[in-house]
């Protein structure tokens, strides 16, 4: 990240605890929090403190090094019970990104043979190789990304798969940041995101840290942006992609990839390898987080004073649904940026051929 | 309107003065403001203290019945003079809405022959008959497209095209009045609408007034509902709507109905012959109102402390954009319900037709 907050990533291992970014108060305040054993790290993926495909699959898998750690001098028969129970804690706290059930597994695997001195130490040298990979991953895909972008270019980008949804870079900012590296001008429209707007709190955070020009919009004025001819291209994230290539990404996503395709503005999804998921066949298989309705009847902000608020918009009490997140069928993206490099259609094919065994 | 408040329109003249519900403070405070002169009214209408096409069309009337009242002891020419003064101090204020401009038309064209004191009763009255005529509209809009809202449909809507966007009654919450009240099961989705949150704000206060069933998503779940299959219509307003059935409304409703033909969701466009204009060839000819960042960057609500605060959500000073509408090409709209039944495509014949002179 830039400015003052360059050399600091979004979560790291310090031994048995965890340190990460508390993304709840972004971009008001910057505060470390420390997380102390694997059921503080399950919250904190639960509660939002981190969030973003990446970063809880990182998270997920510092709370199994950190399981493993607090398991060291059990013995054989209930090192694994306790880490089974922690892998269904973490797995219980979100549901929808596939990286925190894929880093589950890995350290899971991990988790067996030899003594438990020695099955802790694998398990915490997974998690470390997780967030290494993801690391790789953001830098992989920005290098590959930004062979898209082209001088001049506007991107429209929705949610936050930046830095703050990764270890370091991100994936969907990862190209813009190469291409800006490489001399290129390039100009982010910034989706608010409702309605925790990690749009309007992360990513313009993020953008302004680095100072690439963007302008923050409602999600509704995407659109009209589009229509106009003022979108060269779209790039998101992902928190899961199924095997035929549909997409389970931030509620919204689907409308903008709808409005792209019906402007033939081009559509990618930047994400890596631990991102797309072989158990998941069609993006009809994707369990869908329903989140509080009060994330929709209120907003968090900064007042007049200086305090930090919720304010109440509609009448209190108001019926709400909340879905978090939404499936775009794959005949609407036109590519995925990924560490391999980027994927075309056929998906079926082409996704299984790149990330095989 | 329902509860409490159901005998009291959106805005009325009472002599010189205009009252009209302060549509900025609901749903928490229900205030009546009195504007003393047109040049008061019209301030109104530009802080959007009263807002939706018809309410502003009947605004502007009324502001222009004030100008000829206070204009009505000058000689024949000053009168001219103050009448054309304040016909653009009306105009300048917003410039998306068709009715507005067509409100001031007909008084302006009230105003020649005759004595000047003939001349100010005109004006008035041509007011008046705007308010009569908006009225009667709303009640005919909510008998033909009654028609279209089958037992158990669930109909979303964006922004707020109900009463508190006319006199009385409104135009695409209209038919869903009508329907209810002819027995038939009707739910609706209401999209918040940011940035000013009409959908959360007044629409979601117009059914709770009435107990007609709602919920309230952020404008980026309505794609995901209408993919699901959990949305059988979409009815909105319109601000304008060119002669070849283009049409300005809210920013977003673009999204919406791009999203809604993907999904073969009909797509209704509720309004009147005031937001038909006769001088506007296409979309591409209407003039969209760009508003302030502010709108886009702070929200307004009720806090924990029952104060009302405005709160910063990105960082203060972030650039953002801020259309406050969106064109949606004809060829999305299934069809026009207004006061002379619903109208299908093709509609550059069939507009001219229903409304000729």
């Amino acid at each position: 990240m830039g400015g003052e907050t360059r050399d600091i990533l979004t979560l790291w291992r310090e031994g048995s605890r965890v340190k990460m970014i508390d993304q709840r108060l972004l971009p008001h305040r910057f505060e470390i929090m420390t997380l102390n054993d694997h059921r503080e790290t399950a919250h904190a993926i639960k509660d939002m403190t981190t969030r973003g495909a990446g970063a809880v699959g990182c998270a997920a898998g510092y709370a199994m090094a950190q399981a493993a750690q607090e398991a060291a001098s059990l013995p054989a028969d209930k090192f694994s019970a306790y880490m089974a129970e922690a892998a269904e804690t973490v797995r219980r706290t979100r549901p929808t990104a596939v990286n925190l059930f894929h880093a589950v597994e890995r350290c899971m695997d991990a988790a067996v043979g030899g003594s438990v001195a020695a099955r802790m130490k694998k398990v915490v040298k997974e998690a470390d190789k997780i967030a290494a990979d993801d690391l790789e991953s953001s830098k992989l895909i920005g290098e590959h990304g930004a062979r898209l972008i082209g001088d001049g270019y506007r991107v429209l980008t929705h949610c936050n798969a930046g830095a703050l949804a990764f270890i370091d870079q991100g994936t969907a900012l990862s190209p813009i940041r190469v291409a800006r590296k490489l001399g290129r001008r390039v100009f982010v429209w910034v989706d608010e995101t409702r309605p925790r707007s990690q749009g309007a709190r992360l990513t313009a955070w993020e953008l302004e840290m680095e100072e690439i020009p963007y302008a923050l919009i409602v999600d509704n004025a995407a659109g009209y942006y589009m229509r106009r001819g003022e979108v060269d291209m779209v790039i998101v994230g992902a928190d899961r992609v199924a095997v035929n290539g549909d997409v389970a990404n931030k509620v919204g996503t689907y409308e903008k990839a709808v409005v792209a395709k019906e402007n033939r503005v081009p559509f990618y999804v930047a994400a890596p390898g631990m991102t797309f998921d072989r158990t998941t066949p069609t993006g009809d298989d994707i369990e869908i987080e329903e989140r509080s309705p009060e994330e929709v009847n209120r907003v968090w902000g900064l007042d007049a004073d200086g305090e930090y608020r919720w304010v109440q918009v509609p009448l209190e009490g108001t019926p709400a649904r909340n879905p978090g997140f939404d499936v775009t069928p794959a005949h609407y993206i036109t590519g995925f940026i990924t560490e391999k490099g980027v994927i075309g259609p056929p998906y079926e094919v082409n996704i299984p051929k790149t990330f095989k065994a």
